[in-house]
């Protein structure tokens, strides 16, 4: 791609080349010298069976360890695992023999081991992967979990690993295939985005038991992956193959240091001479999987989890398992064994030029057993889900910062920040292991470390940003604890100011809360005018969150504007002589509302009992509870498996009730309007409406969850509505498209339910709805949780789970989370958005709210009074961008330029008024950026847009792939189609 | 020493160079160029503590896997551990930093090893050899065992793993160092071998935890051992080291795949750097050890059991650990840490220019601590130990007759045979998990599988030495049952011939007992002389030991005569019409005597009550009986140590008789007289006096040991005798030189004693003794057993033991003995020889009997009549060697030349007939063989004698050792001095 790479736009590429940017480093060979890739694939036979051997390592970015114990091999009593080793070795053992191979995944470890290297050792190994021996498959920062990732971290997580490949590799460091061969389940987006990352072929090991049986005895292991409901095909088509045995080798051919399997003992002068043995047990295997495949090509994973650290065991054993499996071709075997990789296999299976099956639904839920459903982890560490979400728009707003800041944003006022940190700790917390919440607690507690310290970077960054764009040198301080009313600062202060960052292409209207200590404030915009605020008590159940952190008596709230991709700044100072807050009332209201929604509550139990949209003047029956499932201790007749961090399984399909009523406190001002309902010590919410919010908020606060009766728990909250729902309901997909589910029920094959609650739970990462003619009622979530629709006309969402047992999936650890300042148990707080809404217009409203949950503003704050010629409010933008548009990335790349994404949120048929293309001037986006070239890239950013060209697959159904349209009709004229993301480069100046 | 080696006689060694014995390969490079051994250690820093660290593996051949188990590394999941990965792992880390060492030191594997490996590889190691990089230490075909082995036996294992070296690397290859780390407990005739196989100086890990505190205290860790009291110094004296640690790394410093401790982490951009802590910790345990150590050198062995299969992690912390160690220096740190060897480090203690304290004792027994002695391995398997024993008297028949029969003993009427396979699997069987009987069940059984291919092997090189010497073609036949008197051609045949084959260098006379089912028979000697023979029943123990594969009902008993080194055939014939031998009588005799010895029975008992020798005319009160200790099953108050494979650990002192009186069955005829003891089910003896010995026969038979009660048990004979021992007795060292032992004492420190019988075993190799002023009371064994003398007059011997504990030791099985044969429990049955003398001429009869029992007369069979020109006599001897003289070795070595070693089998002050000086014309030995070269050797065969140059060490005493005596006045005329063994490669001719 370096030497060869033309330029795709008339603009200023040549100068990019220059530059270097996307790192073609141009000491590179001549692209046509180099045999990686497809051309270096060894030769098959065409008459034969030829079995692929991939030797491969898989290996966790943290798991039992953290990732930095896995790299170095530390901690070994805990799990035997160096993945530094594993590297060494390999490459030691690649050079012995140019007939082996090895396939690498996980940039997070090799970018590790790759900075310890010498010079001698890198370009050994750029040789290895210029000849293909060592061939980079998937490549992102981590092998991402696919339940529990919002789409936009996983673009980010695949970029940075794509990205490193590409600045060191080149060409033959891009990897042809993605490679998901551990997640629990596969997530329709991520089909998509691969296919939009140019990658040829998808290969993954887990599936359902019931789909894994249906497909074997059907052989439609392979298939075409259809994967989005409004990109045009081939844009989001994906080849995808069923690995033969998850990941591993086939039984009795593991001969790595981890394994016992027995060695190929050749030497005939000593004892237990077994090559015949081996080599009978390897034909049985390979031409019984043969059975199952379409082609005579069948492919085997010869690795497994950290192996390869001794590869010399492997390849050892490989070498003579080749020859002496060949030479039995001269006995008349039609077997034929290689060295190969799993885009040399894709290769094969494409030449074979077939017809395959459609997929066009997603491998959700997953279970490996009737009893086993992996839907527990949809909803486990459910803090740890929080932290990352936010943490995700806190680095969105970083990048933003980084480019509208400039260079000063980096090293400023405040020292040098990066946005690097939170980067890479975001793309770790993205791995299957991590905000999954299948880890260690060890290692839970070391990804939010991480992501704390990318915070602190971020934090010196977006200081000195403020600072450029403001002008004032006034320190920021930020305070992490608002949902639990901390913030030093403004316990304390008579007088600040409240700087609100948004990181959205359009305005937002957001709530402050802040906690004080005084009784009343004046509150003014950046306009010196005077904003509405009120002062209310901290409720009992967040001053017992506080753990000696904070003593705020009250909590001052007022309504920000924030500008797009801006902020504005509000002064705050303390009214001396007012009286405390009134107490709140003790009781429920009939009724809270404001113009847009109304809610009513039963005054016997303090419950929910109507929703109202006053808009659209529809109302529906409306109650919600919290209740907990007992987590199975494995004592059963049916399976001994029990509820831990990757299965849910109750004991029984009735969830027990909290409390069939709540305790009530009542709040009701100007700005908001809340009612406070106890259930418990342990669980309670806020039913919350601001004045000018579409949407109700359920803020619930659940735990520590007690299990002093040795009772594993899986706390949820049901919605209970007069929805007619008829078992259906819709969960989206990576916080992107919405896929339909449907009770007791697989699209693909004919389901035996045997667990009729967790069988029917789905990963829910931003939104779930149920919907009738009439109604939808949309739930927006703040992080990844788990759900189902268990009964008609009913939503449940899982909270919170504290369980006793491990689910004996390896993590060795009940699912029972302590922390220091919480011994007794996690306490969790989150949020519900409800938005009630005809169906033929629900996404308008839940588009945007949904995104404005998962880029949130960023509140800083300022003691005292600013500097008189503070600029007290910016946006980064000409205009907000039409309201299909979402600003995706804006990152700085280099120097010179930024990555900019640019992607239409609505889907195809979701939106009369949005599901149309809509065009956008990339020049004309920014206010402070000179665009002065602009080339499009493929979505992970790795390659120009025009150089993208996958293998084409056809479809079983016949249809050919519409003709790509061509390019745009103006250079700077972008047009996007719904659910569309495009990514570009563009070379900037600070204007 | 192949270029630079001269002749040291002035025959045909000329001729000998350019045949390229002892193999050193003319292709070598000059030796001035090579910077192996002592040249090749890096540079120490003088002011500076120097830590020497010495990266090792301890590869055990055979233990808890078969030794080729090992070498694959299969049935993993017994042991994780695989010597083929070890040495490709290790060869590669070499490669990659030439400062690295390492130490090899198993020949039996690294020969399997290097038969595999490319000539590439093998160039790349000899030159890895050839700097030094990779040193061979020890290098015996095994590490053998210490109190189990016999000198003659582990002699020829250390000459063939010492000349595959020299064959293979010459000079660079010849270790200089001993190198004994795991045995458990060290013998002192060991130390006196190695010091004449030219090593300079010797390291072990096991010894005493007393001897090892108080040699800490004393810093006497490091000595100069004197193993012989014959030898006149420095001929035995070893330099002799004691590791820091027994072979381990410092605690939290192993690095190895197998071991957890956490790896240097170095990179400040991860977590958990931890280099500081790691160099801190270092530097304390340094200077920790330096302290009980004499000089500014210490040694750590970085390595254990199997490490290094993954050499890389190792090493690459290793490196780090160097380099951040050293960088202190900078700071002040005044320790230097360097790669190292044991011979670098040995030569650093050699510049150190000290006087060393004089070892003269052993190191047994082995006390790990105050209830744990290592005492129990002394008697563990007991069948095995003697199927080795026997094994070893197999191999040097097989020798022999490979070198008197010439090339067609190789190749023959029969096939072909060798002596290779049996040579292999008897040095195999003397590593100190075989012989000892410390290995899991499925191990020992491969030993002996291992012996029986090589006695199938020998036995079709004797079958063609046999016919090529006595011109007879007809098939030989071999009986391997005879203990039990199985014996296929005997039982059914009515005319056969028997070969006795004597491999002693004198005439000996022999019993033959030969199971039979006629009555009577006709028996001619090779003179065709009629030889008194008679026939007796079968006795009911032996006959219950066949299960099915013997049937006969008698025994044919008489006397052979057998030439020295020769062979002389009886012939057979069924006389057909005699009555049955008398059934014999149910009641003990008073006595039992022939013209030697008088032993009376007690007429109550049925016990020994008196042993005499007619002779002397001296007498002595003996009882003898069989007990059992009851082998603790761990709950004890003071240690929960069991009785295991390693351990002896009665739980009381008082053993459980067996009965106190025996049934009896009394035969006696003209050639024996033998009384027949029944004391229980599973223990019967036979008290039995040949006509023509003076030694008595106890044959014993024990088991199987019944543990239907849960006790394990340790059976054992003892003899109490009215011999005032006074705490006194004696027993061998490897079947050499006797040591004294004394009850409850240890030559070197106060001892502790905390197991009065445990604690006073020690290894009875071939004898052990009681003796007062008067009365010498010997007993010659025909296997190692382990025995004490607890009471004054008392000599107990073990002679099985079964028990249902495994003693936490490794071996992780109890020591239960059963096979497909004895599924209840394995039967063993021996024999102690009893000689009772006056003290100063004992070992006028002990030597030549001991002597006798190890190289027992191996008996063949033809069935039939012989061919009329058959030669039924032979001697391969001019005439008997004189009786100081022992033939130990007469191997061939390759086409022309054949390896002898005479050895004066006499200490210095043990006879006053025979402790003299002795002179042997080598041409004038053999009466086939024509002489026409000598040239003499080392112990092992290894250097020529007079290249064999050893460090010299000087003694606390400051005795200057005496210099050394110039060569002997002629090349033909050899002289030896008590207890010296000479080794000489000679040229001969079939005469």
């Amino acid at each position: 791609m370096a030497t060869t790479m033309h330029v795709p736009f008339v603009l200023l590429l040549c100068l990019l080349c220059q530059l270097g940017i996307l790192g073609f480093p141009v000491s590179q060979p001549p692209q046509e010298s180099l045999t990686c890739g497809y051309k270096s694939c060894h030769a098959t036979k065409p008459g034969m069976l030829n079995v692929h051997l991939v030797p491969h390592t898989h290996d966790d970015v943290g798991w039992l360890k953290t990732v930095d114990q896995y790299f170095y091999g530390d901690r070994n009593h805990i799990q035997h695992a160096g993945v530094q080793y594993i590297l060494d070795s390999v490459v030691d053992q690649l050079l012995k023999n140019p007939d082996r191979r090895f396939i690498y995944v996980e940039t997070a470890f090799f970018y590790r081991w790759w900075k310890q290297q010498s010079e001698d050792v890198q370009k050994t190994v750029k040789q290895l992967v210029n000849q293909g021996r060592l061939e980079f498959v998937n490549g992102g920062w981590c092998m991402s979990d696919e339940a529990t990732t919002h789409y936009s971290a996983v673009i980010d997580q695949m970029t940075i690993g794509l990205r490193f490949l590409n600045d060191t590799f080149g060409h033959c460091g891009r990897p042809r295939v993605a490679w998901h061969i551990d997640p629990f389940g596969h997530a329709r987006e991520h089909a998509s985005m691969f296919a939009q990352m140019g990658y040829d072929g998808f290969f993954f090991g887990r599936l359902d038991y019931q789909d894994r049986d249906h497909r074997r005895a059907a052989r439609e292991q392979e298939m075409l992956w259809r994967a989005s409901e409004s990109l045009t095909p081939p844009v989001a088509d994906l080849f995808t193959g069923i690995l033969p045995n998850g990941y591993n080798p086939p039984e009795g051919f593991c001969w790595d240091q981890l394994c016992d399997d027995p060695p190929i003992r050749d030497d005939p002068d000593l004892e237990d001479y077994n090559v015949d043995d081996v080599v009978i047990r390897f034909l049985k295997i390979a031409l019984e999987q043969a059975k199952v495949y379409k082609t005579n090509h069948i492919i085997m994973t010869m690795g497994s989890d950290f192996q390869y650290e001794n590869a010399n065991l492997w390849y050892k054993n490989l070498d003579k398992l080749i020859r002496y499996v060949n030479q039995k071709q001269g006995d008349g075997s039609s077997v034929n064994v290689l060295y190969s990789t799993p885009s040399c296999y894709l290769q094969e299976i494409h030449r074979a030029n077939l017809t395959w099956t459609v997929k066009e639904d997603d491998f959700f839920p997953y279970a490996d057993a009737a009893h086993d459903l992996w839907t527990g982890y949809f909803t486990s560490r459910p803090a740890l889900k929080r932290y990352e979400r936010l943490s995700n728009s806190y680095l969105q707003t970083c990048n933003q910062m980084e480019v509208l800041g400039g260079p000063k944003s980096r090293k400023g006022l405040f020292g040098a920040g990066d946005s690097e940190t939170l980067k890479k700790a975001m793309a770790v917390a993205q791995h299957h292991d991590a905000v999954s919440g299948t880890e260690k607690q060890h290692v839970a507690n070391d990804y939010a470390k991480g992501l704390a310290k990318g915070w602190a970077h971020c934090q010196v960054l977006v200081s000195n940003a403020l600072a450029a764009l403001s002008g004032s040198s006034s320190p920021r301080v930020y305070c992490e604890n608002l949902n639990i009313s901390v913030c030093p600062l403004t316990e304390t202060s008579n007088k600040f100011s409240v700087n609100v960052y948004n990181p959205l292409a359009r305005p937002v209207s957001w709530p402050v809360r802040l906690p004080v200590n005084g009784t009343a404030y004046s509150v003014t915009d950046s306009d010196g005018k005077a904003v509405d605020s009120q002062v209310v008590p901290v409720s009992q159940a967040t001053a017992a969150l506080r753990r000696d952190r904070g003593y705020a008596a009250n909590e001052l709230l007022f309504q920000v504007q924030a500008p797009s991709l801006g902020y504005s700044t509000y002064s705050v100072s303390l009214l001396q002589t007012m009286p405390p807050p009134a107490s709140p009332l003790t009781r429920a209201p009939r009724t809270i509302q404001n113009k847009f929604v109304k809610v009513t509550f039963d005054p016997d139990t303090g419950l929910l009992s109507s929703l109202s949209n006053l808009e659209t003047q529809q109302t529906v029956r409306l109650s919600q509870n919290f209740y907990w499932y007992n987590a199975s201790d494995g004592n059963n007749n049916d399976s001994n498996q029990m509820s831990g961090a990757y299965i849910f399984r109750p004991n029984s399909s009735t969830p027990f009730i909290i409390s069939k009523t709540a305790k009530i406190e009542t709040i009701q001002n100007a700005v908001v309007q809340e009612v406070r309902q106890w259930f418990s010590p342990w669980i309670s919410q806020v039913v919350r409406l601001y004045a000018d919010s579409r949407a109700l908020e359920l803020e619930w606060t659940v735990g520590p969850v007690p299990v002093g009766d040795d009772l594993g728990k899986e706390v949820i909250t049901r919605l209970d509505t007069s929805i007619k729902s008829s078992g259906i309901f819709y969960t989206d997909s990576n916080g992107r498209e919405v896929l339909q589910r449907r009770k007791d029920y697989r699209p693909t094959w004919n389901l035996k339910q045997s667990e009729p609650i967790a069988g029917n739970y789905y990963p829910i990462n931003s939104r779930a709805y149920i919907k009738d003619n009439r109604d939808q009622l949309t739930v927006v979530t703040d992080r990844s949780q788990g759900g189902g629709s268990i009964q008609d006309g009913s939503l449940e969402i899982m909270l919170h789970r504290r369980l006793l047992y491990d689910d004996v999936r390896g993590v060795g650890e009940p699912l029972n989370e302590t922390s220091d300042l919480y011994p007794e148990g996690l306490v969790v707080r989150g949020r519900l958005l409800l938005l009630l809404s005809p169906p033929a217009v629900a996404a308008d409203t839940h588009r945007p709210l949904a995104q404005g949950v998962v880029l949130q503003p960023l509140i800083t704050f300022t003691d005292g009074k600013l500097p008189p010629n503070t600029r007290l409010q910016f946006s980064g933008l000409q205009a907000m961008l039409p309201p299909a548009v979402h600003l995706l990335t804006l990152s700085q790349w280099d120097q010179d330029s930024v990555l900019l994404r640019l992607e239409h949120q609505y889907e195809a048929k979701e939106s009369k008024e949005h599901s149309a293309p809509v065009t956008v001037n990339i020049q004309k986006i920014f206010s402070t950026l000179d665009v002065l070239g602009v080339s499009e890239m493929n979505l992970s950013a790795n390659q120009w847009k025009d150089e993208m060209t996958r293998l084409d697959w056809k479809a079983e159904s016949g249809k050919k792939p519409l003709p790509k349209t061509k390019g745009d009709p103006s250079v700077w004229e972008v047009t996007l189609k719904p659910m569309e993301i495009r990514t570009f480069l563009l070379r900037v100046r600070q204007s």
